[in-house]
């Protein structure tokens, strides 16, 4: 498996598809580590698939286009990097010092500026439209699921569905990096991460 | 005037000064409305040069390209926008009442998907930081003023300052549309932006 496997094609048996779905996964692991130390435009397609092992046309073979790769390596990143809050969370011992240690850790998550331009690239892109959705429905479910089990252990309410908790905590999340990273300056305390969760005691 | 005026040169008197802001000032207005009425692509140069009566070398003159147009033309208009949910505001008798007209009105303003993309171009173009940042400053500006006169007038108060209360509100807003206009679907329910709003009774 040491030379670039050519991109399945229908009549060919099923090993050929497993080597397609691995291509895949190593395609998308080595954009996420190069996306996410350099920057969507400062990483080329070549680049990307010389690290996989890949040939350049597996990337449009595979996802459509650079772009196409970009949106879901960093949306896949998104959601790794979101887990992270989960044990910082957790330790926690009241609902307002989890309500800050949530929203200081998930704004300086290093994935989020990424996956606002994601965004950003797939409003424009109505074929990744689909993508898009299935990864923050991933990320708002997880969220959601995540806050029940703090919940229930903590004995801690919200004033919401978990899942409306979970989407509007994350659109704070999102249009705060979105203001920052467009020029606007100042600190993270300007927006009031932390107020927008309504975790209190039971 | 009916011709097109050339760039103002450091050497020409004030009224070609005054001749290169009101061409600005008109190439400005020209382009956003194109740019509402049929997005940033779909809408060339030449076309906004056309509607100002303007030569299409005066946009890259006067705003360094068509990008640096969008984004001031774009912002404008939210600045625009956001003086319109000011009489629906204070046409309110309560705090959660006023919550959710700002909210509802606030995400369904036409030019928010714009700045959304204004926003996200600025963020790879740092030329166009500065622009973006004033804009911006003035927008949270105007809504906390806004604010202190209502919540003046109906002796309501917020749970943090003003400034922080305006830029959370429209962090959250700003990401529900690039949330929504990204590809995930449902509606606008699904976030709690009028929660996210710390108005309430004094």
């Amino acid at each position: 498996m040491a030379s670039p496997s050519p991109p399945a094609s229908p009549a060919e048996p099923v090993p050929a598809r497993q080597r397609g779905r691995r291509k895949q996964a190593e395609l998308l692991q080595a954009a996420a580590q190069l996306f996410a130390e350099r920057g969507l435009r400062a990483v080329s397609v070549a680049e990307i698939a010389a690290a996989a092992s890949a040939h350049p046309h597996q990337v449009t073979y595979y996802f459509g286009s650079k772009d196409g790769l970009f949106v879901r390596a960093a949306l896949r990143l998104l959601l790794a990097d979101a887990r992270r809050l989960e044990p910082i969370g957790r330790r926690q011992r009241t609902p307002s010092a989890f309500r800050n240690a949530l929203a200081r850790t998930a704004v300086n998550l290093p994935s989020v500026p990424l996956a606002v331009q994601a965004m950003s690239i797939s409003e424009q892109r109505p074929e990744l439209h689909d993508v898009t959705a299935h990864h923050l429905a991933v990320l708002f479910h997880q969220a959601a699921e995540y806050l029940s089990t703090v919940l229930d252990r903590r004995g801690w309410v919200v004033d919401r569905s978990l899942l409306v908790e979970a989407r509007t905590f994350w659109s704070a999340v999102l249009g705060s990096r979105l203001i920052h990273s467009s020029g606007f300056g100042g600190s993270s305390s300007d927006i009031d991460l932390a107020g927008v969760l309504s975790v209190r005691e039971g």
